[in-house]
């Protein structure tokens, strides 16, 4: 029998990143770095990176060093048209708006991790594990923008990554009836510089701008059901108070949960850890992973669980007020950011919508 | 007209301190250092500091240096007699409990920070401005256990502190029907060594050990009523989730509240920041302070609010779940433990009682 | 005998403040809040902040609350006139130049806090314990640049005040002939927002832009001497290395010393902590303090010695190749800043210079 | 041509681990889980683990999951016989001095991370790159010791290894005179729980017990000369001063150095980045990293350079007092520890030694 890698008989797709140069841009040159179907063709950034090299214009803050093959390649401006078959855009919200839809426009398949577009009714908010089935939203966005080719496919917000999954598990065995969710959030998450270390060094900051409606109704719509052509978002409420901790990378969630059916720990227990993943390139071996630790799962040492791409949950107990409480945690630049995207990614090319 | 300092005329209570040596005990020696009723007059501490100064014996670990006047007092071992009129207790919960009765048995009034004795049912647990009147049992213990003139009176585990005056002042005026309680607490609250850097670091710790039980319970039992010779729980389910975080102090709590009675937004910012201050020496001018800003309370920030006596909340929201969120914080180590058991004291003098 | 307060019987100096939003800036309405000499009638900052009132324009950072007095102040442009006596000037580099020479220019003594005129051959560099008679440079000033009654009085570099007190009493009694420091400091030196979380987080910066050279060349100046109309700088080399750690506030440094004359171990404690102290208002009881414990200083514990002001040493030893090494700290946004600038005030109060 | 891995073929090492619950210990099982040379065949911990499944034994507190291969075995004393060819130590220096004699004894090789043997005249003390000729050592300390089969080899200290290999290239090309270091140390090189989070947390601890002497004394012999059956220590000082800073992994030095001949700046770059590395399987392809970047080494982003096995230099300037200055960086426990170990076994295999 010949194992044939996949890379060496498929022409690579070739990818831009808009918004290259922040920390997210900095996680897809990473994760694209040897990656079996992409490839890297073209960088684009604000004003102020234009015309330089990568290697120049990004103030690199990952701890693996910067791929070779994106050191000399001079960044362009956010604007069509770039050199590439899909666009990977983490674009920071006021210019995506604009930039994303043009891109769309002229054809592009734009792997979105902003958040402008996530609520919009005809743009799928995905998960793949959870609601590929949405990306049937695409035709729809297509037909009313008349996008010809191009569309935009957005992930969801990285706090919401970390207690949708669990939430799905339990929706599609018991049906969930509410969920209240206390995030304790990863400084990474705002991006660079981000953070103040003044405001988080000895320090919790009990509010991140705009993150407790995003959680609160994105959830909401990626475990809804798409209907014709759009998306009943999920019947269930969800709460969420999103707290910022001196944490660098992962996103931990302190998570009660009514169901709408009895279930008992075991059966909880089991719904979440075999909840099935996808066979893609970044898909981890689990998607979720049930720790019977009780003091896990931890940031510092689950986030890497999954390469980064695992949905770490633990402390499953019935709870005094709702049916039951659980800890989970996913790494929020990884799953919650970059990973997504490229995960996103994967799946509309095993669905052969690219 | 002539204003003479209550210290010049009165003489001040003598106080030995049981687990001088640890991180709450050395909060009683800064906080007793000029206190105009209270003198140091006896240390105790295990074993291995028994002979030694105070000043050779303890590894100071506060900002503000060890007092004067207990660096030279030889420490005792935690046995009665000591020279003293009233005892203060930081003694870890496995030697506690035998220590605290045996010490209220020789006659000593003992103020115990300890956890063991909370959940008695003939033992107060007090925080003064919520339930001074539980005070009431001390006649009970005293005839049901055969003490003389001493007892045991508790103040509540560091986490309960940093939710239950709010929950107090919403129970009076509206009744409480669920409380559902996340908390992100500071190292501190472990003591010393107590939490490992290499745990907390770059991480958050989703489980302290016994602290969930212990907050959902103690503040049923704060909350409660004396009614005759018992305290009869209040009637609400508390469920807490709890969390140590990379603080050094201050406890963080995120709330979700369900009421009996309807309550406007307005009425619930009332109902907490008029909730009364005691005119006890260490009472803060105002026992709770809500805060408009919507980036607090936060732990750097507030816990020095009144001294550090003062609860600060902040983010009162309605809910999407239950009828009210918002976010509570207290100092753990001041009003949480060393600060709770000298108000206590202060309580206990100004009713006569000691 | 009757004792009156000083400030019931003096008029106070009015105090306007350039940059008042910024940590500085907030220090110094903190510093100045109950100041016997000093009351704030002006703040200004830029563009952003005019017009409204502090309360407004500024975002607090410090652990106390915002002083009653300064919450409704009306921000006002940074140029002349301001309503006040003296202006307290913490405005960053690059407007500092122009606008403190405008200020002094309009008849005021400008107290700055900021880099760019401290090494400026007619400018008086401060720290007033060890070069008070530095001040003879005023005349040279106003003469040389035409002002009338104006003037600049610079206090340095927080890296620099943590370690050229002990290097000026040693100098003093023996000599030095070389210093070679190391710098850990607190993050709280870069203002805010300042440094970025991700940049400290588990992890020490080993550069300081600009901060190496200023600690280098400032040291050299104060330790000069005041040779009719300039200052002879100190005929030793200073080699300073600069690193950024996570600690909110207190810089400290590893420092080596060659001395011209031999000096027993007792002796370089001895005249450390027997340099005199000042009798100033803001001045700490021991400018040096010397502790004897292995593992003092420590940030977290000894940067409140003398409210902020006193630097504290240890781990004095006789050192492999230089002849002696230390550890020294100081509070930098206190002792190293706001703090050092309200105690230049005070001096020049003291020797009638305002 | 058919490309055989080298572990199809060869009959791999089996190796025991003593201290094997410790957080070095945990390093050899992470390091030896997929090792072409080695497997773990023997786990042996203090009395209170011996019995239970290593799983059951062992906090483990790496952010990989604890190998498969290791889960199940049964912990054992620490006494031989253990089954296996090697033995790995990383016992605490009390326990470290009689058990590792004993072991060398009875015929195994014991590589040693301990620090009781690292001084010992016939004990070489060894970083591969650096002085591998040291290993002519062990037929001496045979002889001498009545060792048959067995002996003892050591890595050295973690803070020693951060300076000492830049030392040895500038020492090997011009000659080092002296070498004055400060240090900024890792929490976990304190192993676990180590460092109290109270200690460290908003902190710097300018005291590690024993430190200081052991980085001054090792470097010298590490960077001496095998003289028949001695080595000869460097004939220049060193001088360390060591801190704990509040970073999780990765100790950085500031190093000023003074040679023994002229050299110009490129020429020290040059002289540090072309000191040859080693063909073994541990052995990064660069063994140190010159980093041109002026905020270069950190500790976050360089530590896992080369996997946690190069060393990363930078800011190497002329100095105002020595000649030159710079920062290194190496992991230290990896580079500083087990991984230190692991290549020493290696090189003993290459050696043809073991």
């Amino acid at each position: 029998m010949v194992n044939v890698e996949w890379s060496m008989i498929m022409k690579k797709y070739r990818v831009g990143i808009l918004g290259a140069t922040g920390t997210v841009g900095q996680r897809f040159c990473q994760l694209l770095e040897d990656h079996p179907q992409f490839e890297i063709s073209a960088l684009a950034a604000s004003e102020r990176s234009v015309g330089k090299a990568y290697k120049e214009a990004c103030a690199w803050k990952l701890s693996t060093p910067m791929p070779e093959n994106v050191r000399k390649i001079e960044v362009q401006p956010i604007s069509p048209p770039l050199d590439c078959d899909i666009v990977f855009s983490s674009l920071p919200g006021s210019v995506a708006r604009e930039a994303e839809e043009v891109f769309a426009r002229a054809g592009f398949p734009v792997i979105s991790n902003s958040s402008c577009y996530r609520m919009e009714e005809d743009v799928p908010l995905i998960i793949p594990e959870v609601n590929h089935d949405h990306l049937g939203l695409i035709e729809t966005q297509q037909a009313k923008r008349g996008f010809d080719e191009g569309f935009i496919v957005t992930n969801p917000n990285c706090a919401v990554v970390s207690f949708a999954p669990p939430l799905a598990a339990l929706d599609r065995r018991f049906g969930v009836e509410s969920a209240a969710i206390t995030t304790l959030q990863a400084v990474s998450g705002a991006g660079y510089p981000g953070v103040a270390s003044l405001d988080i060094a000895d320090n919790v900051m009990p509010y991140i701008a705009g993150e407790e409606p995003k959680a609160e109704t994105e959830a909401q719509k990626i475990l809804g059901k798409l209907e014709g052509e759009a998306i009943e978002k999920a019947d269930f409420a969800v709460s969420a108070q999103c707290f910022r901790v001196n944490v660098i990378d992962g996103h931990t969630a302190s998570v009660r949960v009514n169901l709408r059916e009895t279930a008992e720990l075991e059966q909880i227990n089991e719904a979440i850890s075999s909840f099935p993943s996808l066979d893609l390139h970044s898909s981890p071996k689990d998607f979720m992973i049930v720790s019977e630790d009780p003091a896990r799962p931890q940031p510092r040492l689950d986030r890497e669980n999954g390469n980064g791409m695992s949905i770490t949950v633990g402390r499953i107990f019935p709870d005094n007020i709702s049916d039951y409480r659980f800890v989970s945690l996913s790494h929020n630049t990884l799953r919650g950011a970059a990973g997504a995207a490229v995960l996103n990614a994967e799946l509309l090319i095993d669905k052969k919508l690219i």
